[in-house]
């Protein structure tokens, strides 16, 4: 930091290096809005409170809009020696109003300004993130309904397991990205608490109204600890960590999109503006977005082990280690944010290729849970019928067939339970039709479910919605 | 898994190395309690359906029944070559009681029974955290009260700052706690959805009843889609996510406590078995628990971590290296719970050096603060206030003195706003008492803070009720 | 700890439950052979150096094998109160002895001896790790020249690409693991330097001879500082790097396995002995030994991270929190050297299915990188052919056909370049002979690569060898 | 990418969107100058063995050259639709030179060109990261040196211990920076491949010379296995390895000199450039670089878990996620090399308090260890001069008193062994010098670790400078 700002005690000037080491201006200058809505709900209460005249406040706010107005327009000249988004804000305003300027900062420490920038921040961008699982979760939806008759084969172990609707695949997606919509939910009550008012780390001498200030900017609670509010990261540690297991969720709908491309699935074909081709080879159409976002995954988990790592065994309170909460988790809002806005775009553009899965579900043993259970069903112990069935594959294995091209004879042979009802019983689509327990692959269940992800969907955005409003925008 | 099993299809048995690779009953057998409680649920349920008869069904609880008590008694031998918990316990059933218990696997597969099993656990683990969280949260508030009126430093950068009250430092770890508990809230509810019925990956073609289940296992939610059922590990890595952040403010606790030990600091005296000696110099008490619990933080982390790596890039729905979700969880339960446990101990057997902390104070310039905001309550501007404030200290040091032994001249040298008033303004007791903004140290906010402490602790003390008598018990 | 180790100093014995807490000796057993190697070097040196009596020392040396036959034979009772293998040994010692066993932790702290038991056992199981990864690499060279022939598609980002020798691809993975065991040599290096002597962390003031103890230990190195000596966690942190790096190349082969095992690629087959079944599916076989290394990639890699953040932040010499490095680097050493074992097993075991490969490479566009060297090799430039070789499978796919379709007059349509010579050239055949660059996949580089690749497996094997002869076993 | 590039087989061009987000030349153009260094070697050898005229390959040549200088002038304008390092600059230079232009990517493929410049990046950064280490290393030899009779207490578990030389301290640095220097020894070999002449991952069908591109660019080794050669990310892993570990040992340091710049330990000061002050707390002088590197510590080990996970479960050969390599890497080189040099300032900065030292080892009991030791060396067994020296301390703090404070009398009452040489014996000045055992505190160990370390920096000087000049500069 320069010498201007806490010259009294010092002797040297901080070295250069040193000076870019720590400045954070290089990535905070994006929580610009942040600080000047901040400063002005401050100005605005050590006015109320007596603690600085209104006519000073009236300049400190038309000086904080006059910057911002500049910093939207390109022409604010960001400095590294001002270190931060903070000071440099200050400073200009300070070199514009004057001795006003310098009474802005009264009742209020750097500690406790960049942890009310960062809450206002993360808790709009936690919005942001959920707007975006919304959009993907719609995109699943849409295609789900219109691939709702497509059975494809189901996987345990990557080996064909039993006939499912591509569309009850699809869902299952969607429940995942359900409960990180609920996740961010938490994230944005622990972003959604103001720290402002807890000064360097005890409070402040001052008559503040830290409840006007909340109130202003829409806080829903306060910190009571100020050692808390300035020491606490547990919402960006928290932020990341619902992004990773997110990001988790996405790098398995990667892979499985990278499998489906591939020439021996073959299921879907991705639109040409989701692949990128080869410098060397002329016929490939690569997934690279998919594998994109999976890569991204360790990406994101990484920054959360950086965060958790940082804090470890910090004292309190304030330490500078803390300042390594931004890039990680600006970064994270960035990757996310894009994965699943690309993946709403991939999902919706992507080309079902039905007749390929209906061909896979026919020609594999995907159906013999469903000869066994035809056995149960006739009376035979689970654990019998399995056997019994087990026994079928392999010697339709061994006879290069599948189930289907069995005899009744050949079933008979193997237990005098089958009857003529057979073939029926362990066709694809009765496999999936008659799995129509709750949740289940049944074109009921699958309708169901549709309809409960409607209704997911509309009281989510209803959140969304709510939670916009309160997010503060300078006019 | 053991040629009975699968038999059919095989035609070599496992290899015996292998075997013991990928058997669980080692760390799966934990979970024994859950195990038997949600079988007695399904054959419940599979009898109300008629799906099996009310004799098999009578068999099969009674041989449960039977089982648990055994294993309660020590006298149940786990084998490894039954792989896991659950054929285990379903080998020994079937000996024991015949056809019958071959019936109870009907309509279920080990995946769903798994996850049954594992979300039971978990459940309930959550439940067992929450209330350790709240024992030390009870012991802060406790010795909080018991130490009221002691002023020690408040630090920042590990420079001394302000003068605070110990309650207050103490009462930041309250703050965090109560985050801990309400992000296990988050975690519970994502545990507590009901997955069995999801069948190996797409449910099942019998007439099952999956709300009756959920209704006798107390679960409020049930997976709507089978696939999600069987392959969600979120709860799994929100548990471990969730416990990570609550041990690195354990860590953080650790670390004041190794330093108010230490001989330079000398704030706390551990009680003699909280501590430990050396080997090899007698004079030695080492803060060991406190080094432990900030040690196994990174513990955590590792299995927060795995997990996260492990899940990353499966395609759904079951995958065998799901079964790396247990260790990890079971050890971070055992770890948390027991850090918890231990820290609630410490802080309520600790002696506090109130006269240490005192001198401490008195012998800082961490009074600075409230040098400069004395002139800007006079009417300067607070950087220039800053500044002078700055200089007083500057002066001080070169003198080898502190700001309570700067003469009135002295002070009306660098300003001439200070006035004889300005000794009391700036001793720690003043500095304490004036930061009384909201969360501030002030005695008043303190009082607040643990008014407001006892109200959250009985309405977590009621959420820890509720939950405790849903979890389900065998008789 | 118990009373009776530090009893002077303090007025209460330890809390039981910390006492479990921080015992070690359910893990540090393990290193038992270690810990009586270390103190018999040490007894011999002390006599040797005069500070104790050499009858003194045969006593030692007498009762420490005498309990190392004990622990041997299942006949040792390990107690919890006794806290660690260290105390354990030395009690019994004492126990059998008498005062004789009182001076043996003479010019000795636990600090430096644990230090050498945790060295010693390291240094062992690299040796370990490193046979087990050339027993895979010995598998990998075999079933390379058992299926020299099998032509297989060559990918990228899942796409084929261009036609490869399996063999060249399971060659790939000898290099990867030809890293890993020349890292492996790294953790050795550090492995091997000598503790003991350090004292607690400043040396000892007795006339120890510490080179003496080297060469007993056959240590090629001594820490020349003492407080480096304990607290140097180096060569566990590296040893899980390199252990995770290695498991990272164990989860890509185990990918491909698993891919490679799909009803889609059906390329291999694994051995029955390998896979397991469902209880559900009677068809499944499902490759769970890959399925567990994948997964259990995250578990070595959560090791690392555990003890990353664990010593981070750790002032100088030793503290608790160490105690930490060993549950993590045992696990992971078993996780390693069985995860080699088991995958030198699957690869001899795995039945490679020669047709299928070979009609997947005739059925695709992986020779169209071939088709554009042809040009360039007319006098094409590069980017041009490219151009047009993709325009050739652009209207085969249109056509559903491919290359090998074409006739020449459609083939000249693009370029008069085209010559009859043009099938043979876009041959699978070709197109793998045709890559002869060094390191490419044609016949004559493999059969260069496993040359290459016995000539370094011998080196190797001396290499384990030597490290072999230099462990330290009690006679 | 652009639709320019492999236009044939698409209909769409890449959408803007997906452009920018798979775009790399926002941090890959950082690798200019290993890029135009990588394709000069490549052509020299392409014309040399008559794939294209030396005619072109002079144009070409020319033409990168031209680009290099316009980089370094700044007057090159990076494209964002040319995605990367690699397009920008073959694009610039076909427009220059046509035709020549194209033919320079003949038998070169994007995944060994990346590889390549990766490759011989990483390998100068190791040099740059091990000429840093040197420095440090340097910087804490003559610290040591200059402050060769400070004697400090030494600690575990940030308990006194015993007394040491401030000196033996510090170099205990310099034996874990010794470490680190030889694991980038390795990391440096395994850079040190040379990959290019993989092609995209099976070889080229051109008789290109690897061997000659190698010795072009001094690479000691050529992979030879084309699929590991553009799959291999090892180095990268590893370098994060070692940096991560590298990064603990500095956040040791950072700890230590932290607590050393405490108001409680007030063991060093550091220089105010290396410190900074409070925006509120005038008197604050905050050690904020070394807080920075503990907490930069977390960014690293978090590039190093987003590496790994990154690469788990890829299969062979590239895969669009390795393109995640370069941003964490990259970052890493930046924050240790900073990291290291920033250190080596601090430490030449700091000035040593050794007034402040020395009263704090006379006024407590780390000398009890050399009371037991006088007592063992009078014929005691160890165990029980420790239980007499434990009683010593107790009696001492019960009385408020220290051993130096202890009469003959009162130590004769404990044991008849003590004399009158009891005083001397347990003085701080004893304790250091006779903890002679090799590697341990005292001043004559103290001197000659001081040599043995001016001897490794002369070697470690030898093999930079070695390296440095095997580094490619094009002309």
């Amino acid at each position: 930091m320069s010498e201007a700002m806490w010259g009294g005690r010092f002797t040297k000037t901080t070295d250069e290096m040193i000076n870019e080491f720590q400045a954070s201006i290089g990535f905070d200058k994006r929580m610009y809005h942040e600080d000047i809505a901040g400063s002005i709900a401050h100005a605005t209460m050590l006015a109320k409170a007596g603690i600085i005249s209104v006519d000073d406040k009236d300049k400190i706010i038309a000086g904080l809009k006059d910057i911002l107005a500049q910093i939207e327009n390109g022409e604010f000249d960001f400095s590294v020696d001002l270190e931060d988004i903070h000071m440099n804000i200050e400073k200009r305003l300070t070199d514009a109003i004057g001795e006003a300027g310098g009474r802005l900062h009264t009742a209020r420490s750097r500690n406790d300004q960049v942890a009310l920038d960062t809450h206002m921040y993360v808790r709009r961008q936690v919005v942001e993130v959920q707007k975006e699982i919304q959009n993907l979760q719609q995109a699943l939806v849409e295609t789900a309904e219109k691939y709702g008759d497509v059975i494809m084969p189901g996987y345990t172990h990557l080996q064909r397991a039993q006939p499912i609707l591509f569309a009850h695949h699809l869902m299952a997606y969607f429940g995942m990205l359900s409960r990180d919509f609920a996740r961010f939910e938490g994230v944005y009550k622990r972003a959604d608490i103001m720290p402002l008012g807890a000064g360097a780390l005890a409070g402040t001498t001052f008559p503040i109204d830290r409840e006007f200030v909340a109130k202003q900017l829409n806080f829903e609670a306060i910190y009571n600890n100020s050692l808390d509010a300035v020491s606490d990261r547990d919402y960006i540690m928290e932020f990341l960590s619902a992004a990773s297991i997110l990001m988790v969720h996405l790098s398995r709908l990667s892979e499985e999109t990278i499998l489906w491309c591939s020439r021996e699935f073959s299921f879907v074909e991705l639109d040409d503006a989701h692949c990128t081709g080869s410098s060397m080879m002329p016929q490939k159409k690569n997934p690279d977005v998919s594998e994109l976002v999976r890569g991204k995954t360790g990406r994101v988990i990484g920054h959360l082990m950086a965060m958790l790592t940082t804090v470890k065994g910090l004292p309190l309170a304030y330490n500078k280690d803390l300042q390594e909460d931004k890039e990680g988790i600006f970064d994270a809002i960035d990757t996310v944010k894009f994965s699943l806005a690309v993946y709403a775009q991939l999902i919706r553009g992507m080309k079902v290729r039905k007749e390929v899965m209906m061909t896979a579900v026919a020609e594999d043993f995907s159906n013999a849970t469903d000869l066994a259970d035809y056995l149960v069903k006739k009376g035979m112990p689970f654990r019998q019928a399995h056997a019994v069935s087990g026994t079928a594959v392999h010697n339709c294995i061994a006879q290069g067939k599948y189930l289907k091209d069995m005899t009744l004879e050949e079933f008979k042979e193997l237990s005098p339970l089958f009857e003529a009802d057979i073939q029926e019983a362990i066709s694809p689509e009765t496999c999936v039709k008659n799995r129509n327990s709750f949740g289940g692959t049944s074109y009921q269940q699958v309708e169901l479910q549709l309809k409960a992800a409607k209704e997911l969907l509309a009281a989510e955005h209803k959140i969304c919605d709510a939670a916009e409003k309160v997010q503060v925008n300078v006019q």
